[in-house]
């Protein structure tokens, strides 16, 4: 395990300097807003996402660079999201990766465009040329990324998010919300690295079959740390569910069937990678450093 | 006049048409955010910039349903920057198009969701196999957009309006700002319609200098009516940028330079249509009605 969180903050530390690069900081007038873009993406994440480009493109022998690209380009959506979900008029959070949150170190009008500029340039990145040589490829991630965040996805299921405040609902809504707000985009992430390696329909259906499980446990363990976590580890404000009155996997399941839940979707998940044998080794401590995880 | 009002009218009933068929409302129970996403969009504008699309695209004999689809993409990154701009945060309008806002008729939360919502579909729509059967069209209208709309484009310009605020600036700034905040996407409605047609690099040139001319002409005539022009007839609040003491083509020549100065430029757009002969008409008769609406 201790290999495996080696690795993982090597993969952050690539995402990072891609992220960097991308978003070079210019002096221009408008240099302000890319100040912003900056603090929003250059920190010190986990990069769960992008690790999951990265080692999923690996099963297909993709280029390390073209990956790097869709996993920065993923990265930006995430935080994005992340930006705009921390407004005072949605979840109104101050405290993020253990920083103050965009609009708390800026202002909200910065962050409001920092969240659209940053979704603007994750399809830019997507579309680039230096992204795949195959401009099939390239419209097939766009097309595919924008399916998995917009109204039929991750908006969409901010959208259920802000409404399930004291709605009662039951597991099959709570699901479905999750899989929408974040499952998708986790998904895509394992589907962005099957498209650019045109890998084969049965590759790409192991391959989702794994992430929608991973997806699952991941969110099932972040609801666990809103209930159970340290707030100085988590970097940010824990008890926000219960607080809100909003339904999550452990108020209608328990912790420790929450739990179990939770370890038995890693098993599961991981047993869908077997036609990879070693090469999906990384996917499998993903799944195993998921449930383990404290922050 | 009145035949190519008739035709600009026509145009907006399709284009309203196309936003209606891409923009379904399906009774799910995320609803309400496309029923804010069709609040958002399917309101009588004059559609200037998918009457660009859609003119331009027919000098290239362009197919309908294509430049429909781009149209509406870009229609639907119009109507996403408004909302943004218009809530608290940023503008703080309560009127639009005749209508409450889309933060005053649903809430703050829903209206950043339709503004990420929308962006995200219209790149969905430029990326999709119907918008053109060639995959290097469909990713580079997708750069292009991005490249238009993002950091170095639209959202950079309103970083800069935010800021313009008792900032005297001079007539390059404001000159730049605007180029930015409203030139680029307009030019990108042009610039689509060159690339769905792979237009030869003298018309891409040629149809690049109209729009940039025309562009121009478009803001001073904004600046002028936000001065002289009826609110009623605008359907939104007008002295807004004296009020909030911003230079603005007006502030900065006058009343009388700056109609003159639009006139000119209109003008002189027109003059690079010529290798188009009576093909460019509609965009010939839409540079003089610019200059000469109301609203």
């Amino acid at each position: 395990m201790t290999d495996f969180k080696e690795a993982l903050d090597e993969n952050a530390r690539l995402v990072t300097s891609a992220l960097d690069r991308l978003l070079p900081l210019e002096d221009k007038p408008e240099s302000r807003l890319m100040e912003a873009m900056r603090y929003a993406t250059l920190s010190e994440g986990k990069r769960v996402r992008p690790f999951l480009v990265i080692s999923s493109a690996r099963l297909f022998n993709v280029s390390e660079s073209c990956a790097l690209r869709v996993a920065a380009a993923v990265e930006m959506v995430h935080c994005y999201s992340l930006v705009h979900d921390d407004l005072p008029a949605m979840d109104d959070d101050e405290l993020r990766r253990g920083r103050p949150t965009c609009h708390v170190e800026f202002d909200e009008a910065t962050a409001i465009l920092v969240g659209d500029a940053l979704l603007t340039k994750a399809f830019r990145v997507l579309s680039e040329l230096d992204t795949h040589p195959d401009p099939a490829v390239r419209s097939e991630l766009v097309t595919a990324m924008a399916r998995a965040i917009g109204e039929e996805g991750m908006v969409g299921g901010q959208m259920l998010d802000l409404k399930a405040e004291n709605a009662n609902l039951g597991m099959a809504e709570v699901t479905r919300l999750q899989r929408m707000k974040t499952g998708m985009l986790i998904a895509f992430a394992c589907e962005s690295a099957a498209i650019l390696g045109k890998a084969p329909e049965p590759a790409r259906h192991a391959l989702h079959a794994f992430v929608h499980d991973l997806g699952l446990a991941f969110q099932i363990v972040d609801d666990l740390l809103d209930v159970e976590g340290d707030e100085k580890e988590l970097g940010k404000k824990t008890g926000k569910d219960a607080a809100a009155g909003k339904a999550t996997f452990v108020s209608l399941m328990g912790r420790d069937r929450a739990r179990a839940q939770a370890e038995m979707l890693s098993g599961q998940a991981t047993q869908h990678l077997e036609m990879f044998a070693e090469k999906a080794d990384p996917l499998r401590e993903l799944a195993r450093f998921i449930v383990r995880r404290r922050s």
